[in-house]
């Protein structure tokens, strides 16, 4: 069993990693203060209600916990206010009160609802994650919740940490391919904008991650939330330094919404975005290494590093002058100057930015 | 012009209360490091936009402040997630970022929407009370945002602190006597639970206050703001002493509840309810005087005492087992010990409750 410890003072939690931590559910929450005379509030989606809610409920129960439960839809629309106030709806009716806690169960959508649900009922009570995703490693570590409004993603939210995170590796074996390379893409990232070595280890321990492999898994995890942890514990409202995790998040926020959030998985659109602010480092002056290295890296884990074709230009770049606001003619990146250390660099040229988008398409050539 | 602050270490907040403010609002706010960059949020509603919001955007565009405006329907109904969810899209429309500010213009229910959107656009920005009540000296202390849930009050909310209270005494002359009144009764409770001489003052310059006096007025709010500042300063996140605040509201919510919301303002509700909690003092064994002394002074300030004969016992019992968990059989209560002091107390039979709710009706008989 593997624990990081997110240090944030009197906020501070600890993530609990490793194999057949469901079956400990009842004690782990007992040894962290969540009471059973207060009713629980499960969220989760009806994905991961279908391989794990029934486990989940019955060790709660079998500890002494009433709990009431909400499944949402899985996906991202689940991410609305409309769902938020259903969910309020459910633990009003659970008779939850300001001594109870609310349980997500699932990925990065259900911790952001869930999260802040928390967050804001009776303004405010206590949260637990359970992540059952490998992307959730990084929603998981730092308190970060949220709904999406009509007109812009994670718009209304709250920062809430949680008195504990619960990452329980068994769960992670039903997930398809496809979000376990998505879920890597955010851990090699962390190894990228700040461990270049793990960030190699990642690309070398491709084959044992991408089948799961406990072991490696369990490593990657520890290591990936231990880096997004101490940038949070310096700077927990990102007012500076917790900028630079969001490597690739700008050009990659800007493909998934022109894809329509159903074209690329959000970890998919963010390597492609790694791959993007790769390049620009490139032809910003920094080694021609770094593309390739990151690249090889990416596609090792078997992620994209160029979109589709029928992406427009035109539109990724209103799209991301849409997501941040950007001085005229200058635009806000996370810069790799090397592979394990990023700049934030302010006044990137934007005609740099859209030759960058013109090459990163598939069968685009790459010009450094 | 007098100040309170509000002693809450790295969120502490002054308010100001004085005449003319609102011809000074630009110079307060960029003292107080309100940014003329990005743009600002003012809410307010129908009633007080007809009164004063041309003079509050004219001030504040000739020193150099950007804002956009939502103007809700004035009353409850707008302290709902669906108004929350339009004042958003107003903000994201009117471009507001990470260093912007919502300026609350109005009374409690403004402030408490206007608070919520700002503790929850991206996640928290600054906000700003410009209260236009009298009753809103007591929503202004505290950082207590909220809206409604259908099926509950303020149960979806969040602690957000402002970053200064601008009380401009000009503002209240237009309000009707009845929310007169109905302030009034937050002020004098803040006498009853920490101040029995405040609590007389506010008696025997009763016709002073309901007149809007401002010198008298301007005291009454620093009073009644300093003692809930001081409380809250003490217990900022209600986890004990702040529930003394209550005084009155476990019988006022539920006589606003079975009213439909709409037979009594908050304030006549509350001071139902502080009649109500003098009748159970005195029937658990405290002083006679103190109901006595406690109904001279509301009705000195033309505040009900009793409520009409139509709201049913029942109604009343079963709004407030719901408001609050109690547990079987006894209730827990903020009774004066005398005037100017309170204790909580857990175990109220509910059958002397319900003696007193039977008691506290138009015409009905008082028996100590």
């Amino acid at each position: 069993m593997r624990i990081v410890t997110v240090d944030l003072g009197e906020r501070s939690y600890p993530i609990y990693i490793g194999q057949g931590l469901i079956d400990q559910i009842g004690p782990y929450f007992q040894r962290h203060g969540i009471s059973t005379k207060s009713p629980l509030l499960i969220v989760t989606d009806e994905l991961v209600a279908f391989h794990h809610l029934h486990r989940v409920e019955k060790q709660l129960a079998s500890a002494g916990f009433q709990t009431v439960t909400k499944i949402v839809k899985s996906g991202e629309t689940s991410k609305s206010l409309t769902v938020f106030e259903e969910v309020m709806t459910t633990a009003i009716q659970g008779g939850l009160d300001r001594s109870s806690t609310v349980v997500a169960l699932g990925g990065g959508v259900v911790g952001d609802l869930a999260g802040f649900v928390a967050a804001s009922y009776m303004r405010g009570i206590k949260f637990v994650q359970v992540p059952t995703t490998i992307l959730a490693h990084d929603s998981s570590v730092g308190g970060k919740v949220a709904v999406n409004h009509p007109l812009a993603k994670n718009m209304i939210g709250a920062f809430h940490q949680p008195e504990l995170v619960l990452y329980d590796l068994d769960t992670l074996q039903t997930l398809p391919p496809r979000d376990v390379s998505a879920g890597l893409s955010e851990m090699v990232k962390h190894g990228l904008i700040q461990d270049g070595d793990f960030a190699r280890w990642c690309r070398d321990h491709a084959a044992e991650l991408l089948s799961l492999d406990p072991e490696a898994l369990g490593y990657g995890l520890e290591r990936g939330c231990s880096i997004k942890a101490a940038v949070v514990s310096r700077d927990e409202r990102e007012n500076d330094l917790r900028a630079i995790l969001n490597l690739g998040h700008t050009i990659g926020h800007a493909i998934e919404a022109v894809g329509g959030y159903g074209e690329y998985l959000h970890g998919e659109a963010i390597s492609i975005g790694m791959a993007g602010s790769a390049l620009l480092a490139v032809k910003l002056g920094r080694d021609e290494s770094i593309y390739d290295e990151t690249v090889s890296m990416l596609t090792s884990l078997r992620l994209p590093v160029k979109m589709a074709n029928h992406l427009s230009t035109d539109d990724i770049m209103a799209a991301m002058m849409h997501d941040k606001k950007f001085k005229e003619g200058h635009m806000l990146f996370i810069i790799p100057d090397s592979i394990g250390s990023v700049s934030i660099v302010k006044d990137v040229p934007e005609q740099l930015v859209r030759d960058v988008i013109d090459q990163l398409r598939e069968g685009g050539e790459i010009h450094v």
